[in-house]
């Protein structure tokens, strides 16, 4: 009567989406459950960087590695999604610039010298690759491997795929209640009850529900982000330019995603007037002609984070039928390759990098807010 | 640390936030939560009919009783609501055309006709008042007190008033768990616990989840209606148009709405295109001008449904502290200020007619949906 | 073959409609063409404030009192549109709230005080009725007259009343060319030729084009108005706030309109990135509250302008079969009454008071931009 | 004190803005009048179907010639504007199939049958490569290099394509009058006036002001047609499917884009419930699973037809220096780039196909609407 499937999932963002589609490609009976609809949350608001070195901080550390290897991913995926969806992920090329102001802005950049990924650039030569930039600047970063994809796109492709594979995917689905038997996990919804053998949380931060359970109170909290995109009357940017948390992405439909704003622990995923000029102020300081363009939309989303802005995934410390995907703060769309690739290998019985799971256990103390 | 409330509510559709309105009206320290935003879903994919006659099918029974009674309530709230919000909540006059194209038809809505509230006219006269109608109508039955107003202004005026009288409401906020204790009730929510006195379910169709926990499984199911607005090119529809279950209401704006599809057990809260074909066919039948015009939009809303079409209003069986307003059905605009009502005189310890709470009662089992 | 019409309006705006309106219901046959849609520019673009003190200057000059006649003529208006429409055009109450910051910016407001309309309100008095205002005003003038209603809806409603009255309303009809013979007027379009006894142009600034034909050439300059609008999540504004061009004005949805930049000549209808960051800054400074709400939309709108700041109203010098009523500046919904009255009158051949056919006469020097 | 350009045009859809893009990269002083917004009329309302063989009729006519000539320059120009523009035009792989129901239909696709690029197949081997496409069919034509592209995206990439390349391009302002002396063609508008060696006519079925000018009356009339567009939750389609002028176009974010109804002489440029009534079932027929999903959005645009369905691209027969490119019907994205091409060797005075120029001269009688 109840249907079972091998693996549950709750949450249809990009990273749960990721998910399914590695977990029913890999032949795993495969349910997933979104309260809503699919990528409209988080992900359709996320402006898509795969910034590997953009995000990271000391880069050499595990943060960094994981990054670079969900960025790596990308190029198969997006000729596989291709091919499984006909959805095109719309992969950019051209990296993102790191804009320095002042010397210390400078040599906290120039920490990445030793990457061979990086190149520092100076002032005229910045203009000459992007003569929109502000004049002031005193040189930049450029990444050439720090590209971006559609958010939105990509969970869609990853959807359609994963659906392709066998999985069902159940829309406007919220979860009422999560019985753990000795059996089976029981997941009863309104929409139906099912059983699995392994259930996977990837609720972004909504997800702070199933760690409660657990006893794990303050694990996540929401930093909210708003957005704006305009028109570009001028040339396509060749790279998307950056500067402390702010960001102006040229999307190959001719728009500009301008964001982001950092407001901790405000639930409300609407974009608020003063949300909105402050990311107005911020991209005219970088590059003063985009006042003049045509706005489009504004937006909002939450980021899930963790004090240590590491995610957690891994398995449940108690159950381990229990896997968590989540908190991935600023980086969702960069870390869902590799994120679909663990949480499958885990629920494989694959070997995972011991090092990865540590970083990203469930339960650690330093990522708890308080 | 916790924040106390005399009385929360779960769910801000139109039903949950009457009730906050009314209970911090009356002077009570009062929280609604609601997981998306307020009165963006149910609510506002009404077409806000206060059908009174319309829906009732006995007339004689307890729910045209109650229907009359809060149809009766929208006078005064407009007034106020107004007074306490500078909102307007749109009440039209003109009332509703029942139309019938058969002697079956006829008869079955001249079984209204020993109310003073209806009048059966022949179509020559129906023509007369409403030139648009379709020509092979063999008459309709109008029902001049059954009017209409706009679902979201009506919400969002209940929203502001309750804040007003000092309620707190917080959006995107889904309730993780509830407990009850011998001392209060705490709702655990990502954005916060808090406890208070009584606790009322308001969730719609989503309220499940908390009969669920009462053992009470089946008690609601969805029943999808689909909608299309276009732009009234001709002269203002004088009446609502309404005919086995469709309608074309007319906008003071001069938009005509029209619904709705009637889809059981359909949580998929979007419109389709087969369902939007449906409602056009429909509306084309009964008025066939309407095809020349413009269309403005489509949507979706899910009604929360029991077996006998009666909503659950009363206290929880074995825990009196919680009460339940939910199962609406296709009157949830109608019922919200009798509603709201309602549970305030409960909570209040007021007294409350008997035949009403007993119609409603939690647990009947003429209600579960099997 | 050709239809012949008693009047011709060229401009579907909120003057060409309110022309067509008028002359329609005084029994003339009447033909209404747009370019485009329906009063979907300038007309949709106001805030739509009736604001005769809070635009007059002089007041005692001809501006005012006609605009103080306009804005009487709304009372009766809303009444005849709803009966005759079904639209409610949403007449506010409450008028409008002039802000002085500076004592020579009160000095400038109470020039008026000899008005009995004007009333000067201490900052404390101010904040008792408004507490939403900002803490460092110095007072401000309320106008109680100075109300507002909704743009489009009275448009709209002129429509759909026209229409009742026999106009014929042709969107998406561009003419191509005037011919003006002996017997007739020939208006030759894509959408089919018509001919005319009078014809009436009303395009806004985009009737630059028929002056050009008169030798009148830089007649009009567009002055283009960004704007945003925001759900209100407070309590409902008493009066529009004022100062310096800059207005935040509460619907009776619940949102706030907030408008608008001031660019002399910017032909480019849409809203920049630029213009909303300014309107922003000036809305929070009147009231700081207005940054935590939810942004709603941005939009723009191009202000038939005149140098000496006054429209056009009247007949050709050199050919009395034509007549324009454009150049309204910032005042088109306010003078739309009036306009529509002046009109009607000179093509009936009923009297008009001479100093406004002066004050507005086409061909007078002061008005052309050079 | 007037701007004198190389070249004038007027329009700024698909048509205008490949022949700026053109004459702009040959080294011309390019100036581009649009009256409203770039792309914003019959191109978005296009699908994009590179339709050479699709709408063709005869196969080996000139159309079909020019069509395949012109899908060719679509290869190389998607290349040059992904990297002048940045912007990707989303050309698609998988063509055409061209469904048949009856014997009738399909003997009228078999003449095709000569062609190297058709291959007809028969049901079963249809609905393998399409499960979705109804059973009833008897079998498809299918053509590989009929593929399609976003047409939005091409025309917002040309623009910012000639931009690049020197062009000025003006929106919001129309054309007040077009004087032709000896020295120079002046273009008045509201926005300045200029003056040019060269004048194009590209406004679509608005062009036919101009052909008035000339004597040329009954040049153009519109042929509505109305969309729909749908999220497409099952595989995506592997062919644009096609029957009867209705198509399902599978777009790479995953939606489908259906359309069109086919409404003579009707400018009202918005989507009727009826309009959309009759794609919907279309459709339905086509690809019965289509109902189930979930509408996107409606739209509708004019195409500019001629009687003998050519454009007319060429010279004015009696001055020169004005250039017409209009006419293009159900084909203007198909025939853009050559269109582009031959405006742009006709001012460059280098040679172009005799029997092209000969079939799509201005002036043409069978062109003619009587």
């Amino acid at each position: 009567m109840k249907k079972h499937y091998d693996v549950a999932i709750i949450g249809g963002g990009i990273i749960g989406m990721s998910i399914a589609y590695h977990v029913a490609k890999a032949g795993k009976q495969t349910l997933l459950l979104e309260a809503n609809e699919i990528g409209k949350q988080t992900t359709s608001a996320a402006a898509g960087m795969l910034g590997a070195h953009a995000e990271g901080e000391g880069h050499e550390d595990i943060f960094f590695q994981v990054g670079r290897a969900s960025q790596a991913l990308y190029e198969k995926l997006k000729v596989d999604l291709q091919h499984e969806s006909g959805i095109d992920i719309r992969k950019s090329v051209g990296g993102i610039m790191k804009v320095a102001f002042t010397e210390e802005e400078k040599r906290a950049l120039c920490r990445m010298q030793h990457l061979s990924t990086f190149q520092w650039l100076e002032a005229s030569c910045v203009k000459k690759r992007m003569p929109q930039i502000a004049n002031d600047i005193m040189g930049a970063g450029l990444i050439e491997e720090d590209v971006h994809v559609e958010p939105y796109a990509v969970c869609r492709a990853l959807w359609q795929a994963a659906v392709r594979y066998g999985a069902d995917v159940k829309e406007f689905t919220p979860v009422i209640e999560v019985i753990r038997d000795k059996e089976a996990i029981t997941v009863r919804t309104a929409n139906g009850t099912f059983t699995c053998d392994d259930l996977t949380i990837a609720s972004g931060v909504w997800s702070g529900r199933f760690f409660e359970e657990l006893g794990l109170s303050y694990s996540l909290y929401p930093v909210k982000g708003e957005c704006v995109s305009v028109w570009n009357s001028g040339p396509a940017l060749a790279h998307t330019i950056y500067h402390d948390h702010c960001y102006i992405v040229q999307r190959d439909s001719g728009k500009l995603v301008i964001g982001a704003t950092m407001k901790q622990n405000d639930w409300q995923a609407v974009p608020t007037l003063g949300g909105i000029e402050a990311v107005i102020q911020k991209a005219s300081q970088l590059m003063p002609s985009i006042k003049e363009m045509q706005i489009d939309q504004c937006w909002a989303g939450l980021r899930p984070a963790t004090s240590d802005r590491h995610p957690y995934i891994g398995r449940h410390p108690e159950d381990e039928r229990i896997l968590f995907a989540t908190g991935h703060y600023r980086n969702g769309i960069l870390l869902a390759p590799i994120t679909g690739e663990i949480i499958r290998d885990l629920i494989l019985g694959k070997p995972v990098q011991e090092e990865w799971l540590h970083a990203f256990r469930i339960g650690r103390k330093e990522a708890l807010f308080i």
